[in-house]
């Protein structure tokens, strides 16, 4: 049989490393947490923990009391507290307690899911696959059987179904979603609180942040009672006691091939930052201008100071030696075991060598990717108004494409979210745009040279800064009844549009569709087809043995409550208590000094009750679960089941984690539920909420 | 004038980096405080300042109270507190206060010095050199014209007079110091509050550490009323505000060559670090053998991971590429000044070249310069026992020669420390020399080959673990009195001796002198000669605009309360209060889960009279001040010359100061005055002594 050799391999690669994985629930190491903690995981258990949590839009949380509350981060939740907000009650600065159910507050369009049951479908979807099929046809064949069993399965269960790929096409499943529509907000700190330390200590820790919220789900008019819920723990945990983690962890690349993470290592992280410590250079000169330019500026700049951080720390994980080892130990092997089969050799053996390439021509591109190609982190990503006259641009002509021809963000699948996209009120700040758009276009020159058709073709012999400022100023495009007219008026508005920015658009558009195009054919296509039987090999070695990478799908990780050695020099307290919270605040000189634009500042109520609270009352703690963006207000639960809190964070050393699990320095962070308590008892006048999150 | 070109160089060379400097008090850069702090310096308040600082063994102190109160820090007065404890009363454990005055204790041989005031003898030094003597011949004259007037100047003063070379020989000064001998303990807290964090905190920020002891200086029985004091600040100081340092930087290698410092940061600290992980891995092995074991060598593996710490700080300051960039820099622009210059140029222009050759040396001598030679950091300096055995087979031999051909340990000025090192009663563990010698038996197999005729003559075919055991268990030396015994019988004791340990140095001895030779004829004799000629250049060009390298003689620093990007990805608050105390202990689990070997628990009384403490009371702070080692105890003073706290620590980051001044990572730790004054009054039982310290 074919999978001797591959079978072998199992057998002869180290074991999952401790506490490392992403689980899906029909798949849960039930035997490795047996053997290493000696706690049997049962299916109720299971079972309970899976209808127990939530998915919010972009996060996690969980089912905490029989009356359908729901716990989630303040930082999940706060767009919509922000919606229910007016500008009498800013809730998310000043928090928010219902006093009675009546007080609610339905957030309109908040929608939560559970994870009510999967089905693997995956014999039925390869059964769609007809002997002699090329490989793209194929691929077709498979995501119309899987689009059909959906149809078909939300037709007879009345449940909202998602089909979801595992293991890189190893595993094809339809997950059931019941869909809870009618969500109210309960209660919620201060945003001061729940975000103590802004963005400075974003994926740090120590850390004191009260990271909750609370909703309540009701089904006709009425609280609802949900199935399984996770009571709080009175006891909380201690320090290297077992952690369960319930959540959707959103995306990883732990499949990358080596060459594909040598390359993220050396050139393409490198080369974000760069571009990051150039746009941040050109925001803080224009925050310098004034009091107006600095308030304007703050919040773009904290969003690139926080991508940077993230960068830095997925460099940081790339950059030990033994992460990359390892990496290149399991590629080694899986390549000689490939090499022993003579059909899956002829199929796969050449495919390192060609991502190789592909990372090679990636490598080459990569400037011109960056500048004038669209999307996240371009140049045109980084620009609101030029982003949306290259979506108005670009709108009428793919439509008239069927949808499998066009660029994937018109595709039928994508369009409703480009749309929203397209239309949101969201305001834009003319002078950041035009100081990210001269900056990007003098670092377009730079890089590219002042002789590049794309930059001659742009600057038409002015300054950067001339050309910004001409397009910023003249357009209209910040207005969203302006973009939704041109939508509407299709190709005629269009070319009859004088806008600066939409002239602007029109020249970058056919650069950005040839090295879009180059990009497609040369590195990604080759990383999807390639990438891809590489995964289909590691699944014939390892099946359901290891975790598929993350996919925004309900995984239950686990590991217990553990110091580390943080980048300051010394060993991680297990736990934070309020007396840390109080310690920065006066540390930072109070709320007189407001350093820093105020991140240790301190409600006042949260001042004037300080005598009222149990100031050592644990607040914060860190444990060593398998997590990634995604897991924010995921349910932390003990042995028994019992919640002790709610994740929001992973720290900084850890983020090399999005690549390969590095067991010393993997830490998510967490609030602890009996600070969650705490606060609602003696500083936000909930005690109520407190006693039904303890089901008295 | 042959200085031309040099002094240009003065005027296009960047400005000294702001706060950077550790400055000789007759030469404080009173201009530049004053253009960038409006702070006027005058002579009265720098006399105050250096009158009132105080030199301890190994560190700083200060004159705080009109009756001769001195403070410094815990760990500067631990060995004097544990000189007077007893079976009876652990005063490093429990903590010490003197309820009066008859309750000092007196500890003998302490000595405190005053530096009364400094003369400058250069030209009368320089003056003893005489046309045509050649450089080794100067130098000789040199010194001993400064051991002349050394001599002279003590008999006519009757002050301690220390001679003093600053700048690498472009000044000699001499120093005049009183010297106060009877030194009494007044109070000190108990270790685990003096040290909180222990090992693991050390050299990391924020910290929470009470590092003080209370000595008073007493004359003819009474106690001293000093001349100078820094009287305790009420207020404290705040963000932002600048602080002055006085004390005594012990050594600093700023004036090093690159490719000296290119030598350190790729080859000389990369492979001390890999020598002491291999050593703490032996370490951490034997101590896993028995909780015995495990007591026995947590000294041991904790200094070896405090190096470790150091180090690694030093190696991130030196990767930093901006600060290798400067030092690269400003070599690049001597060189050319000197090359302008025709005498010089033949003196100096050689230099840089021969200095790099010589890194090369080091380079190639590297592995049998740690395994082969002995002194600090060898293989000989890690075992204490073979240390002891190696100086007995050398004494009488060198003692037989004249001073200047003797091994420089044995030379008239380091005999006297050499012996006292031999005859310390400080205990000695067996089983960590076992463990150490059989390590480093195995590392030098490992790294010169099992063949290298050294490894050959100690091993003689038996394995590392064997020769050392046999060693260990077989010698009497961890007994003081029969080293005594063999020191004193001279050659003949020493040739009849058949202790296993002199054995062993008996064989090394021979191996150890040629390495010895070879590294000093061709490393350390090229860096003495020829970093001296840079140093002459150097000081030709800049002067006293410089500051001279650290010499563990006093300097001032200044610099403003400031936080900075600490490596765990925040920014550090630039004070800590008694509340990060409590959250850290709590957060560690408190008294009861002792973690990490109880680094974070508190004595009872501190748990007992909590409540009593203004919790919110500054405890530590961070600072800009240019500080390294033997600023330990430093006073830090306000801009009115009041006691603001005392010097303890600087952060891990920073440590690449020893190298290159970094103004982004140089800060120094101190404890907050405030804090002292709480302790002393709600926990110490001390309100007199609080009282005492503000003049009251």
């Amino acid at each position: 049989m074919r999978l001797t050799a591959l079978a072998l391999l199992l057998a002869t690669l180290p074991v999952l490393r401790a506490d490392e994985g992403m689980w899906t629930f029909d798949n849960i190491p039930v035997k490795q947490i047996k053997a290493k903690y000696g706690v049997d995981l049962d299916a109720a258990w299971l079972k309970n923990l899976q209808l127990a949590t939530v998915r919010f839009p972009g996060g996690t949380g969980a089912f905490v009391s029989r009356d359908g509350l729901v716990v989630t981060n303040h930082h999940v939740g706060r767009g919509a507290i922000a919606q229910v907000s007016s500008a009498q009650a800013d809730l998310v600065k000043d928090g928010f307690t219902a006093s009675r159910r009546d007080q609610e507050i339905k957030v309109p369009g908040l929608e939560l899911m559970m994870l009510v049951s999967m089905k693997d479908v995956t014999a039925r979807v390869n059964s769609a696959v007809k002997p002699g099929m090329a490989d793209q046809e194929a691929l077709a064949a498979r995501l119309n059987a899987l689009a059909d069993l959906r149809r078909t399965e939300e037709a007879k269960t009345g449940l909202t179904c998602e089909p979801v790929t595992l293991y890189q096409g190893g595993e094809y499943w339809l997950y059931r979603y019941r869909k809870f529509s009618d969500v109210r907000l309960v209660a919620a700190p201060e945003l001061q609180v729940a975000a103590f330390g802004g963005d400075p200590d974003n994926y740090t820790y120590p850390r004191h942040n009260l990271d909750f919220s609370l909703f309540r789900v009701y089904e006709d008019g009425k609280p609802y009672r949900p199935e399984a819920i996770l009571p709080f723990s009175v006891k909380g945990v201690a320090m290297g006691e077992l952690t369960f983690i319930s959540g959707h962890p959103g995306i990883t690349y732990r499949q990358q091939t080596h060459a594909q993470m040598v390359y993220a290592r050396d050139t393409g992280i490198p080369f974000q930052l760069r571009t990051m410590e150039r746009q941040k250079q050109a925001l803080q000169a224009f925050s310098a201008t004034s009091p107006e330019a600095h308030r304007l500026a703050a919040e773009a700049i904290y969003g690139i100071e926080n991508g940077h951080k993230r960068l830095s720390g997925q460099l940081l994980g790339l950059a030990k030696q033994e992460n990359l080892k390892k990496v290149e130990d399991a590629e080694a092997a899986l390549r000689a075991a490939v090499a022993k089969d003579p059909a899956l050799q002829a199929r796969v053996g050449g495919s390192w060598d060609l991502m190789a390439q592909a990372v090679e021509r990636q490598k080459s591109l990569l400037k011109e990717a960056t500048f004038i190609d669209a999307g996240r982190g371009t140049l045109v990503g980084r620009v609101a108004t030029l982003r949306h006259a290259l979506t108005l641009v670009r709108l009428a002509d793919e439509l008239a494409k069927p949808s499998a021809e066009r660029l994937s963000e018109f595709s039928e699948g994508n369009l409703k979210a480009t749309r929203s996209q397209l239309l949101s009120p969201r305001p834009i700040q003319k002078p950041i745009d035009a100081t990210l758009l001269a900056a990007g276009l003098q670092e377009a020159q730079d890089e590219l040279s002042a002789k590049h058709p794309f930059v001659q073709a742009l600057l038409d012999g002015q300054t950067p800064e001339a050309v910004a400022k001409a397009a910023v100023e003249g357009t209209k495009l910040d207005d969203p009844a302006v973009r939704k007219q041109l939508a509407e008026g299709g190709k005629a508005a269009l070319e009859a549009s004088t806008d600066p920015m939409i002239l602007l658009a029109k020249t970058i558009d056919p650069f950005s569709r040839a090295i879009h195009k180059q990009v497609e054919s040369q590195v990604t296509g080759v990383f999807n087809e390639h990438g891809g039987r590489i995964a289909e090999a590691r699944f014939k070695a390892f099946g359901r043995a290891v975790y598929p990478d993350a996919t925004f799908t309900l995984r239950l990780g686990y590991g217990p409550v553990a110091t580390y050695a943080n980048g300051s020099g010394t060993l991680a307290q297990p736990f934070t208590t309020f007396m840390g919270m109080y310690d920065r605040h006066l540390g930072w000189g109070g709320n007189a000094a407001a350093a820093e634009h105020g991140a240790w500042t301190l409600p006042e109520r949260w001042l004037k009750r300080q005598s009222k609270l149990d100031l050592a009352t644990p607040f914060n703690f860190i444990y060593a679960c398998d997590t990634v963006g995604g897991n924010s207000g995921s349910p932390v639960v003990n042995v028994k089941g019992e919640f002790v809190g709610i994740n929001f964070d992973s720290v900084f050393e850890g983020q090399g984690g999005y690549y390969v699990y590095d067991p010393d320095t993997k830490r998510a962070v967490a609030t602890d539920a009996r600070a969650i308590l705490e606060a609602l008892r003696k500083i936000m006048g909930a005690g109520k909420l407190a006693d039904e999150l303890l089901g008295r």
